[in-house]
């Protein structure tokens, strides 16, 4: 089996990592006048994946992904990454070749190369998933950045993996292909170099315990509140608005920028939306929420984590 | 609990984190002309420790001893460490107090900061630890750079630790305090970093699958066998050849130097023992042991990792 992993890493090899798989440690290079970005992101068996629902492909695939978005909410040019993989017995080798297949394919979209790792025998799939990667000096996008007056900027649209997760759990089957949000995320690597070069962003996340949940960090970590216009979140065809702001794994990502900087309509073919505008604390860090009608009320947090909490669907911290 | 974690986390603080947890990802500052070195450890319930022969401070300790050693046995510094924690509900607050303690304990000692992680349900505990750390560019001491004619030493003593278990596995209750060597291994961070600058070693590894396993690894990458003296294996008071050979866990550093290097005697308070040469390939990389007699019989793999096997104890990759 570590011949196979080695197999795989010997494939998307990128020229940061000095000497990957075989040794006590990885050796990487990290350019000159870039700091480093380290993520961790721990998948678990029946909390962030189910067997019966996702196939190996899919959990591979999401594992790293998890991993790929964080470094885009920064800003970041992932390099490589590192997998710690716990295994039961009753796990087939088709199941890790599965596995290692998904997670090699978006490894090598992103030149991003595997590492390292480690292995342990485990009564459930655990799969910890490192990335590390680098940016300029000084310009990683940090949380704590917005300032009120910032426009706030989400990618995409949301809600649609939440939706997948909805129908999964009252027991319908959801073919993989028809549904990547969920199964085959996509990392929003490039257009969050492209906003921390070009759109000049203040602070960004990604959208992983959903809307309400990840801009309550950018918030908390800022220091300011935040209003958003119920009519402005995109809502994905799937999905409710109660979806699009309260499940999570969408991995768009969410942003704010000053009053002046030039956000477009798009990046790419990536949509991007305005949606609200960052504002000062009044008691505490907290989200309004505005409908159409002019009806302004606080906007919660924990529908959708009471509902994953109760299932056995994890959070991300 | 994660605001203990960010407690545990403020504390230690290197300068080399520059934005620690809190953000989509770490931010660290790599010193200009080093490499960076990454090094991950999956610590198994039941694997690598079981709840009723380990205080929650050992596991703390012993989770994190295992990546510094892998950094020490690069010649590399600690810089920053990061903690993905799956926990089961029927651990207690007191159990992760204690395993925080334990690992704050010595990540103060070494400078290391903890940086990040991530926090899952899970089946029983898993405790991944990711250790970052640097190295002057292209110094790094890597396991494939001995070469025939190379003089093999190991630090410390070896087996203390095996004998430990084995005396769990008998059934035997054993004080943490009376066996450090097991419950709160050293890892040998700044003899590694001696030996890299002034002792120009050639190639190392640290000791924590055993030395027939480790030295065989060396040979392996390195493309060479080696001969060892049985007499010359520093064989801890409480252990066996038999422990210090083939049982894991030392977290000594194990090496090659020309011979030309001067090793001396010993690093500070720490022996070196010298206790065998590098030899060509003959056939495939393989290791010969020399009793006093003078008779010589090939040294084998894996007694140790059977018994660890079928009882259940991991091993490292």
């Amino acid at each position: 089996m570590i011949a196979g992993i080695r197999r795989v890493a010997g494939r998307s090899r990128n020229p940061a990592v000095v000497q990957g798989i075989g040794d006590d440690c990885a050796v990487l290079r990290v350019g000159s006048g870039r700091q480093l970005l380290v993520t961790t992101d721990l998948c678990m068996e029946n909390v962030h994946f189910r067997r019966d629902w996702h196939s190996p492909r899919s959990v591979g695939h999401r594992c790293l992904a998890r991993g790929l978005s964080d470094i885009a909410a920064m800003g970041g040019q992932p390099l490589a990454c590192f997998l710690s993989l716990g295994l039961p017995t009753d796990v087939s080798q088709r199941w890790i070749n599965g596995f290692m297949a998904g997670l090699e394919r978006l490894a090598r979209r992103f030149r991003v190369s595997l590492a390292g790792g480690d292995i342990s025998s485990a009564p459930a799939i655990v799969a910890d998933i490192i990335v590390v990667g680098q940016v300029p000096s000084g310009q990683a996008v940090l949380r704590s950045g917005a300032r009120p007056g910032d426009r706030i900027y989400v990618t995409g649209e949301l809600g649609a993996s939440g939706a997948v997760l909805q129908r999964l759990y009252s027991g319908e089957r959801v073919r993989p292909g028809t549904s990547k949000r969920h199964f085959f995320p996509e990392p929003r690597v490039q257009p969050g170099q492209w906003l921390r070069q070009r759109g000049r962003v203040r602070s960004m996340i990604d959208v992983s315990d959903g809307l309400s949940v990840d801009l309550l960090h950018i918030c908390e970590e800022s220091g300011v509140s935040a209003v958003i216009n119920a009519d402005a979140v995109p809502v994905a065809r799937s999905a409710s608005l109660d979806l699009a702001l309260n499940s999570g794994d969408d991995y768009e990502l969410l942003f704010t920028a000053g009053r002046g900087s030039r956000i477009p309509a798009r990046i790419g073919s990536l949509p991007i939306h305005e949606i609200g505008v960052i504002q000062k604390v009044s008691t505490k860090p907290a989200i309004t929420m505005v409908d159409a009608r002019g009806k302004s009320q606080p906007l919660k947090q924990g529908g959708w984590q009471h509902f994953r909490d109760n299932r056995g669907l994890g959070e991300k911290e």
